[in-house]
């Protein structure tokens, strides 16, 4: 069954951008803290990483069948050359089809319909694999549609101060989780996962 | 050799308390998510934890010698009933010793001339143990002024949303923290520790 996931690297004090939408270089030491190596379907862009994070980013890619982004992340990566580096299909929530971009194509998709349109979309193309849906006002909205499952946090151990929340604008706060039910320890970071609390 | 630590109950989003200065209810479930009993010098306040949480507990509790709080968290406290339930001496930072204390007792130590002030005292009165600083604005101006060695997080699953962060007013940010040091994984809560790089 498809599981629908927020997952993000993350400051220790709940940040996964700076309060300039940066601090990156903070938030992605991790992905050359080690020496085993994670290619990407961008060639230039290969992780090493510590052997529990390269086991633990090579499960997460064989789990993710689709992604759901933002259209901020999206301008931002310039739509990542071309293709994401996970090598999947990306459903982008925008309000319009950016310029020179077809609405729909192998690599993405743009839903000018709204958060579950685009979920719903991203299932289609996950197939039995699952849907990872990108941090911030996004996650917020996924979370708050009811669509959530699981929630995935690379702990970094860097405080930013201020910035981008994992659940940017979140409504209906406190929201419980459940977990960690899993808990990897890399160098530079600590993945953890945990369940989201479904209602009814 | 002394070290100084700033320690608190998180939610996964940052904060120590939410953005009413409660939150409590969430936050310290895990004060009762076991069956393994910590007492404390309190006697209607007893800990009932997993056993991996009361172990780490403990050990935190053997290891500390002295704390230093905010007047805020004394007054909402109304100074623990007269002794910390950690059965160590408290120096509270403060403008003026509140009505009806004494400046100086084995319980509670008023320092109102700064917090460098306040972490010498606390480290006169903490022997070979070390000293621990409440979250909020005084760990920050803690690690502001260069005097913490370790930040002590028990990470809950919990989004609060808005609140009080574990460094608040946190000048000086990005600051990278080294760790985590130490992984505990309790029941609705995982005790992480790090420590801070300390310039020069």
């Amino acid at each position: 069954m498809t599981s629908v996931l927020a997952g993000a690297t993350m400051s220790l004090d709940g940040y996964i951008a700076d309060a300039s939408h940066g601090g990156f270089e903070y938030l992605f030491q991790w992905y050359g803290s080690g020496d085993v190596e994670t290619p990407t379907a961008n060639p230039d862009m290969t992780m090493r990483t510590s052997a529990a994070s390269a086991r633990h980013l090579r499960e997460h890619t064989e789990r993710t069948g689709a992604l759901v982004v933002g259209r901020r992340l999206f301008d931002m990566t310039g739509g990542w050359g071309g293709r994401h580096p996970m090598d999947v299909p990306v459903v982008v929530v925008t309000h319009s089809v950016p310029d020179g971009w077809p609405r729909e194509s192998d690599s993405f998709v743009f839903v000018t319909d709204g958060i579950e349109s685009a979920v719903d979309r991203a299932k289609a193309l996950a197939g039995s694999k699952d849907v990872g849906v990108n941090g911030g006002t996004i996650a917020a909205q996924v979370l708050r549609a009811g669509l959530l499952d699981e929630v995935h946090v690379d702990l970094v151990p860097v405080l930013l101060g201020d910035g981008i929340p994992l659940f940017a604008e979140l409504a209906d706060a406190p929201v419980q989780l459940e977990g960690p039910t899993r808990v990897v320890e890399g160098v530079g970071v600590t993945h953890l996962a945990y369940r989201v609390r479904r209602a009814g």
